[in-house]
C-alpha cells in the first residue's frame, strides 16, 4: 500500500491520537502540572511503541523527562534525529478561548488546543510518518533517532547539557525540526536559516547624582544626552551599523537566495499597515525579507534614565540605560560582536562620563545551506506531498537550540515547519489546520525517503 | 542713633522675634498646617505694626493669606515693593534633624529651624530694617510696600492672581526680594539675572504594539533608535542648541558681566569632584558661570520607552518619550521656544514615524541690568553694610514670581539674598547665620538710603 493511502485511511484515528495528546495540560512552566508532564512523556513512549520502534527511554533531568527513541536497523544508511517538544505554553487568558484549552474540538479542519501547532502536533506528525513506513514496508530508508523534550518554552534548561552528555547517541547526518510556519497555507516551505541574537545593556553615567537641571544645566555632561548621541552613532544614513567589523564575518546572501526571496509574494503597503507604520525602514539596497531573515542589524528594546513619571521634572539626571540587541546571521559570533559593540561604544563615548557594558545574552545563527543533502532531500519531499514548489525563506528569529546542534552535533538542521504564523501560538485558540497535519506526515515520510538516495 | 548701633544694640530681641516666629509650623502644602499659616500671617502683621508701619491688611486667598502693608508718606520719592514668603517646606526626613524643626536653636552663630533661611529669617530683616529707620530717624527715605505670601513653597498659586488684580495697589518703582544665596560667607552678593524654562515632552510612535524583534528587526522604524537620533541632532559639536531661531532673542553677556564672573572665585576640578564627573562640558567658548548662568542650554530631563526591567526582552518597542526642556535666557519667551522646538523636532522625524510633542510648562527668565537704579542702589548698600566690594552673580533656576513682577509690575528686581546654599533649604537641619541675617537688616536700610537719592 502506498503510504498516501496509508495516511488517507488511517487519518482519523491520527487525529484522534492527536487529540488525546493534546487533552493532557503539559505546561512546563507550572509546578501544578508537574505530573502532567511525566504522563505526556508515557503517551509519547507509548505511541512510539505502537509505531513499531521498540527502543524508547525516558531520561529523567532536573526538570522534565526527555523522550529519547532510536530506530537503528538500516546500516550504511544515513540517521536522521527528529526533534520536537511536547510542553506547552501556559493557557492565560483563559477567558479568550471560545472553547477549554485542554479539550480539543475540530472546526473547519483546524484543530483547536493548546499545543496543537506548537508543537504537539508538529511533532506527531513525524511519529506518525514511521509507522507508516513501518506498517507499509516493515523497514525505514533511513536510521531514525527522536529527542521529545519537555522545556522548551521554558527555555530548555536542560537539553544542550543533555546533549553535551550524550553526543554519541545522538550522532546523526541531519536534525528534522517541525516547529516553524509554512510561509502561506498549502505552500510547501523550506526554513534554512535563523537568525542569532548579541543582547548587550549600555549604562551611562555623568554627575554621581541627579541634579538640578536650573543650577548645572549647560555645564555638566547629560547621561541622556550623550547615550543618544551615542546610539545616533550607531548607525549610518544608509541604514547600516557602523561598529568597526560588524559585517566581517556575514555570509552573504548568495544570487539564488535573492531571486527566491524576490518570488515570494509580498505587499510593502499591507505589511506595513499591519504593524501601523506609515513607512518601513531599513538597510539601503535590501528587501524585507532580505533585512528581516538574512542581514545583521542593531535595535534599541528599551531605555530609560532620569525623570520618567508624568509631568516635569527639572532635573540633570545621574544616569542612562539603553538595552540594546543584534540580531546575527551566520556565521556572526554572539561572543566577538559583543566584544566589538563594547569597543566601539567606548570608543565613541565621550571622556565626561563613565560606561557599563553588560553582555546579556547571545545565541548562534543557524544556516543550512541549499543544496545540503538534506536540504534538497526536504524540498523534493514537500514537492512530492504537496503536489507544489517549496519555497524557501529564513526566519529573523532565533531558535537557540537548532544553533547547538549544529555546535555540537555538527549536523546541519532541516527546518520543516507545518505551522502558520496566524494559528495563534502562545495564544488562546491556538489550532493546527489539519490538512497541513497529514500533509506533513506525508512529507515526512518522503524525506526518510529522499535523505536515504 | 545710627542705624548701624540701632541694629547692634537690639540685635538679641529681633533674634528672639524671628525664633517666635519659626515657632510656627507654617508647612504650606499640609492641611492640618492650615491654621498656623493664619497664625503666622498675624504674626507678622503684629510685628509690621510695631515696627511702625499702621496700614496692614490680611487678604484671604483661595490658599493661604497674603500679608500686604504700605507706608507712602515720602511723596517725590521711589517706591520698594519688598516680597517674601512666610511658608516653609515639610521637614521630612525629621528623623534626620539633630533638633526639632521648630524649637529653633543657636549654635556656632547660626539659627537652626525649619525656615529659618528660607525665607521667614530673609523676609524678616526687611521688617527690622524699616523698624531701624523709623525708630532711629522717625521716617523713611523712600515709600515702602510689603507683599508677604504663605504659598512659594507650593508654587504660588494664588500670587500671580493677587497681583494681576491689585496692580495699583503694588504699583512701584523696585522689587526687592531676599530669597536667594551670597557667592560665598560674607561676600555681598547681587543677583541680578535668573534664567526662565521651556518643558517640553516628545513622543515618538512606530508601530502599533511592540513586535519581535527577530520577527520584524531590520524592517521597521524603531523609536527608541529614532528619538535618540533626534535628541543627538539637538546641539552641534561645539555645544550649541541647533534649533533654528533658538539664539535669536537672547541678551548677550555684556563685557563687564563677563569680567564679573570671572574674578569670581572657581575651582573647575572641585566643582566637578563635587558632582562626581570626570570633565565638564557645555557651549564652546564659555566659562561654567557663563553656561549655567547666562546662556540657554536644552537638556534631557528624562527619557523611556520599550523594556526597561531587569535582563533581555526582544521587542521593537512601540514608543519611545524623552522630556527635554530648555534653560532660557532674557529675552527668550518660552512659548516661541516651545514653538521653534516643535517646528524643529517634526522637521528632522522621519516620515516613517508619528510624532506628538507636549509643552508641558515654561517660565520667563528675568534680567535687571547692572546700570539699573536699584541695582546700583543694591551694591552700594551691601558694600556699605559689608565692607566689602559687591560680587554680581546671576541664577541658573528659576523664580517665577520674578518674572512675574517684572511682567506685570514693570518693575526691576533687586535680589538681595543672604542666605548660602550650604544652609540645608528643603533638607533637615536648615539654619540661618545670623551675622548674615544682621548684615541684612542693615543693607536692606542702606537699601532705602541709596535708592532714595
Amino acid at each position: 500500500m502506498s503510504q498516501k493511502k496509508f495516511i488517507a485511511e488511517n487519518k482519523d484515528r491520527f487525529i484522534s491520537e492527536l487529540a488525546d495528546l493534546l487533552r493532557i495540560p503539559s505546561i512546563s512552566t507550572l509546578a501544578e502540572n508537574k505530573t502532567d508532564m511525566s504522563r505526556t512523556a508515557e503517551f509519547i513512549k507509548d505511541r512510539l511503541h505502537e509505531a513499531g520502534i521498540s527502543d524508547v527511554t525516558i531520561y529523567e533531568t532536573p526538570g522534565h523527562p526527555i523522550v529519547y527513541a532510536e530506530w537503528l536497523k538500516a546500516p550504511d544508511k544515513p540517521t536522521v534525529l527528529v526533534y520536537g517538544h511536547y510542553d506547552v505554553q501556559p493557557v492565560d487568558p483563559v477567558e479568550l478561548w471560545s472553547t477549554p484549552p485542554f479539550e480539543p474540538v475540530i472546526k473547519d479542519g483546524k484543530i483547536f488546543a493548546r499545543g496543537a501547532t506548537d508543537d504537539k502536533g508538529q511533532m506527531y506528525m513525524h511519529i506518525k510518518s514511521v509507522e507508516t513506513w513501518l506498517k507499509t514496508t516493515g523497514t525505514l530508508p533511513v536510521n531514525i533517532k527522536f529527542l521529545i523534550e519537555g522545556e522548551e518554552e521554558i527555555g530548555s534548561p536542560n537539553l544542550e547539557p543533555f546533549i553535551n552528555a550524550h553526543k554519541d547517541l545522538l550522532k546523526c547526518d541531519s536534525v528534522l525540526i517541525s516547529d516553524t510556519s509554512l510561509f502561506a497555507p498549502g505552500v510547501p516551505t523550506l526554513t534554512y536559516g535563523l537568525r542569532g541574537l548579541c543582547y548587550m545593556e549600555v549604562e551611562v553615567t555623568g554627575p554621581n547624582r541627579d541634579l538640578h537641571s536650573g543650577t548645572y544645566g549647560g555645564a555638566v555632561p547629560n547621561p541622556v544626552n550623550i547615550l543618544a548621541q551615542m546610539i545616533a552613532k550607531l548607525h549610518d544614513k544608509k541604514g547600516r551599523v557602523t561598529i568597526p567589523g560588524f559585517y566581517d564575518d556575514v555570509v552573504k546572501l548568495t544570487k539564488k537566495e535573492r531571486e527566491n526571496f524576490a518570488k515570494l509574494p509580498f505587499s510593502e503597503k499591507k505589511y506595513a499597515a499591519a504593524i501601523g507604520v506609515k513607512q518601513l525602514q531599513g538597510e539601503e539596497g535590501f528587501s524585507t525579507f532580505e533585512r528581516t531573515w538574512a542581514r545583521p542589524t542593531l535595535d534599541c528594546n528599551g531605555i530609560y534614565g532620569g525623570f520618567t513619571g508624568q509631568g516635569a521634572k527639572t532635573i540633570i539626571p545621574s544616569k542612562a540605560t539603553a538595552k540594546i540587541s543584534m540580531r546575527l546571521v551566520a556565521n556572526q559570533s554572539p561572543k566577538k560582536t559583543g566584544k566589538l559593540f563594547e569597543k566601539y561604544i567606548r570608543e565613541i563615548a565621550p571622556k565626561s562620563v563613565s560606561i557599563k557594558v553588560t553582555d546579556l545574552h547571545g545565541g548562534d545563527a543557524a544556516l543550512t545551506p541549499l543544496d545540503n543533502k538534506a536540504s534538497i532531500a526536504a524540498s523534493k519531499a514537500m514537492e512530492r506531498a504537496f503536489g507544489k514548489k517549496t519555497v524557501y525563506m529564513r526566519e529573523g528569529g532565533s531558535i537557540p537550540i537548532v544553533a547547538a546542534f549544529q555546535r555540537i552535533l555538527k549536523a546541519p538542521t532541516v527546518l520543516m515547519g507545518m505551522g502558520l504564523n496566524t494559528e495563534n501560538l502562545h495564544s488562546p485558540n491556538e489550532h493546527f489546520n489539519l490538512n497541513h497535519f497529514l500533509l506533513g506526515i506525508e512529507s515526512s515520510a518522503y524525506f526518510f525517503d529522499e535523505f536515504s538516495k
